[in-house]
């Protein structure tokens, strides 16, 4: 499955990013007025190979969940338990970004690809969404109803954790394939559910410090300038973090040209899952919206399989990652909100989709100089 | 009126700010993890005296439409007749505010406040909204229905069109009164409507020209530094564009601490107006989220009266145009959006709409630990 959806991603098609250009001239505003959102608009046309591209829409997030034996390592002072308790939370409505996706009207699909321990039941928890809002709010019914206010859950699971990547490979071969055709197939099945855009999401207690490592497997940089503080750590444990990651890259050597043994050797379950996710809308050419840093790191790997998925690629936000930076760069995609978010999820994946709505929105809508009577300068 | 505004404008409210911080601390997320969005609610629930704050909907975008004199010193290539032209393109629903505000649900209210030609009737008008949407969209329908698909004409005319501000004063002191309490108004009304959240837009070919003049009377900074290209003026017209606002300040020397002084000699009458939304708004502690370079001359001119009714004002994003940094710096805001843009009308301010909105809705639907049953660090 991994090999024939390769095969099936293909470059932006010139013939409508042109025709996307030349409508864009002949809007009701000064050329190049649109910023950024113009050239989003032509590379949307580009993937969609048509002009206007359909609107990216309904919005589907994908949150793939996985637990990391590095977690021994101490790299994060979060219990591991908190992953499989953060599932509980999304399924419940109770998260950041179930608020998101309700006020984008986005459905939110859990899918738990490798999560150590068990999933709370709907019983076990002692509160459903909203909790927080004594003072006023009423979580869960404030969003526009739809697809937003039913998580769903898959059960995909490759392994429970990876295994600790500084002492062995985090995950096989096979265990690397397997977790990436989770992706491709989750891909597939939003899409044949009508899905318009993918937004990336992931929960995985540690996942920053294999991010940190894939990223720097990836592009080469030293593991002090891929590694970031992720929730928070205090000096000692961030210092101690970046010894953790280079000593894994120092144990393994992955080689950037064999992106299945990058992930193998020191990835995650729901980096893996996330590079299949990419590859799979490439190649269905629906866009996909990069979350943050865990995102960017599964999209090196994507591209490393196929160059030519960049194409779907769209980066919702810079996370406060330093990773994510050197990531975005060397994708040369530059990301639509800055906002110094670090909390994953998809939540600042969610937070710029009605960047890019509007911008195809634009092309749909809006009347040009001849239509609407406007004399040019 | 404006006198017993700017009496009503007080300072953000500290309980509520501390009640907001404390809560933003308990939800199940690390603590700081959405960045500058848990700023803004703190912010938001300050000027609210509540926490939660109320969620910022609906929106109304208030567009303040004027002319020139000093167009006539050949500061842009765009015809005046633009102006009205536009005006006619905004209450058609053609424009690209048009469409942000569809798709954000926000109702669109142009106001007429001096636009020197007639504006065309809806029979002048050879097609409605969607001319360019031959390929497939339906301008106009795809919003999400309610206010932001019936565009309003407020006429509240001043005088039509400024005088040239290099030569005369550019309105006068009455004149200049007189659009700020349009403004007011016009907060007035859409608040008494219901509106959580104004927005703000405006239209007037040359109205960079009398922007950069305010922002460069305002902070002090040179001609060249607070001026821009507008619509994307060639080298030789950007070159005499500065001259020309060197030139009105030399002859007027307005004094910053008089801002109706400074907004009388060479403002516009669009931004005087947008002076009253703002300190109209700030006076019913209702948030505003300022568009681009004409907005920003505009809050300076509001602090300068009400230097409180900063508290009230979201920076949408940044501008292209310089002046648009030089004011934000000196107003201490930071743009949610950076993407570009510079065509003004309320559009980066609709893009930004979405981050105020899940900022608020955050503290009124995420769990907190406790409640989630998540374990803390």
């Amino acid at each position: 499955m991994l090999e024939t959806t390769i095969a099936e991603i293909a470059p932006l098609d010139e013939p409508a990013m042109t025709a996307a250009r030349q409508l864009q001239a002949r809007l009701t505003k000064p050329a190049g007025s649109l910023g950024a959102l113009e050239e989003l608009s032509v590379r949307l046309a580009g993937l969609a190979g048509a002009c206007p591209p359909p609107l990216p829409t309904p919005a589907a997030v994908a949150i793939f969940a996985g637990d990391h034996g590095v977690h021994a390592q101490r790299v994060t002072p979060w219990p591991q338990e908190v992953t499989a308790q953060m599932v509980g939370n999304f399924l419940a409505g109770g998260a950041v970004v179930n608020a998101f996706a309700r006020q984008a009207g986005a459905s939110v699909t859990v899918v738990d690809v490798g999560v150590a321990n068990p999933l709370p039941t709907p019983e076990d928890g002692p509160a459903g969404p909203g909790g927080a809002a004594g003072a006023g709010g009423a979580g869960g019914v404030a969003g526009p109803g739809g697809p937003g206010d039913v998580p769903r859950l898959v059960s995909a699971v490759v392994r429970r954790g990876t295994r600790d990547m500084t002492v062995a490979a985090a995950l096989t071969r096979d265990e690397a394939r397997a977790a990436v055709e989770v992706g491709i197939r989750t891909a597939g099945e939003l899409v044949d559910a009508g899905a318009g855009i993918l937004l990336t999401g992931d929960m995985g207690i540690a996942n920053t410090t294999p991010a940190a490592a894939l990223i720097a497997a990836f592009t080469g940089v030293d593991a002090a300038e891929a590694t970031g503080r992720g929730t928070g750590v205090d000096d000692p444990t961030y210092q101690h973090k970046i010894e953790v990651v280079r000593a894994a890259l120092r144990r393994h050597h992955p080689d950037p040209a064999d992106p299945l043994g990058v992930l193998a050797a020191v990835g995650g379950l729901e980096h893996a899952a996330l590079t299949g996710l990419l590859l799979g809308a490439a190649a269905r050419r629906v866009p996909v919206l990069l979350d943050g840093v865990i995102a960017v790191a599964a999209a090196l790997a994507a591209v490393a399989f196929a160059p030519d998925a960049v194409g779907a690629m769209i980066a919702g936000h810079r996370s406060a990652e330093p990773g994510a930076t050197v990531a975005l760069r060397r994708l040369d995609l530059t990301p639509l909100i800055d906002l110094g978010l670090r909390l994953g999820e998809g939540t600042g994946a969610l937070l710029a989709l009605p960047v890019v709505t509007g911008a195809v929105r634009v092309l749909h809508e809006v009347a040009t100089f001849d239509s609407a009577g406007v004399v040019e300068k």
